[in-house]
């Protein structure tokens, strides 16, 4: 915990799964201080009609659309939030993958709502 | 934002996912203003064991379980949201969907909890 | 209603997926309450690369992932939710899955985010 999901097109999966993978994890590290070891992921790879966005809404130029969903403890500022954003947009941006095709979003819940392993 | 994800069976997304994206859309521009070309939609088809319910729980005459998740920010009533279910569950009607069929549930967030596509 | 997703190893979900779904919906009934017919379950299966974890995370001897989210409404105390974890951790582990290798997750909504079949 967090947990992170990524649903993503098949051939992003395929390219850059693994790099992904870390990238989003250092951004947790950096803007959150979540463990690097404290990593739980799931990616779901998509054909091309299952995901569907507007390629120009709010004037962001899409190609594609990579959602993103963090569900964390409800322990972190606003401050830290944009920071993890930055860190995403950023370690992504450097495997090739365009700021304006990600969708990042956030679902909060409490420490009792986790269990992870162990009691 | 907000975001949609349906976890459906193979054959309804094969046979109508881009009218049920369109309908989704319509409802939630209808019930809350949500702009036309503002779609996040995830769409993950399913074969049939992967879906469990109950044909009858709750006195509901059920043959198949579609499931659709909202995300959107937390600020809209709750005659909004009973909108929302009717635009939906009127819309995809037109399509064949029943509505007995159809789970929906809203997950909320804040403002601060988004990224879409840029800051 | 609650919702229960379950993404999980592609073999795991092969042999066992409608006994999780019935050890699942036990342990809701005893710890929560929820009727034995209140059933609404999505398994996700996944090929091995798709689910990212740390082999030993905080002190746990992890093989695997299967993560469960459970979306219930909000009415449900902390010895609740621990009875629940507890329910769900044992009875899965009379299938053979190991208690190590979950991840269980509650995201919270209220009576009125729901539609379930009408109104």
């Amino acid at each position: 915990m967090p947990l992170i999901e990524i649903d993503l097109p098949r051939a992003v999966f395929a390219d850059h799964h693994a790099a992904m993978g870390a990238a989003v994890q250092t951004a947790q590290f950096d803007a959150l201080g979540v463990p690097m070891d404290d990593t739980f992921q799931i990616f779901r790879p998509h054909e091309g009609d299952e995901l569907k966005f507007d390629p120009a809404y709010n004037q962001v130029d899409r190609l594609g659309l990579i959602v993103i969903r963090i569900t964390p403890v409800r322990i972190y500022s606003v401050e830290q939030k944009k920071a993890l954003f930055a860190g995403i947009v950023e370690g992504l941006e450097q495997l090739g993958i365009r700021r304006e095709d990600l969708l990042i979003l956030i679902s909060e819940n409490a420490w009792e709502d986790w269990y992870a392993g162990r009691p």
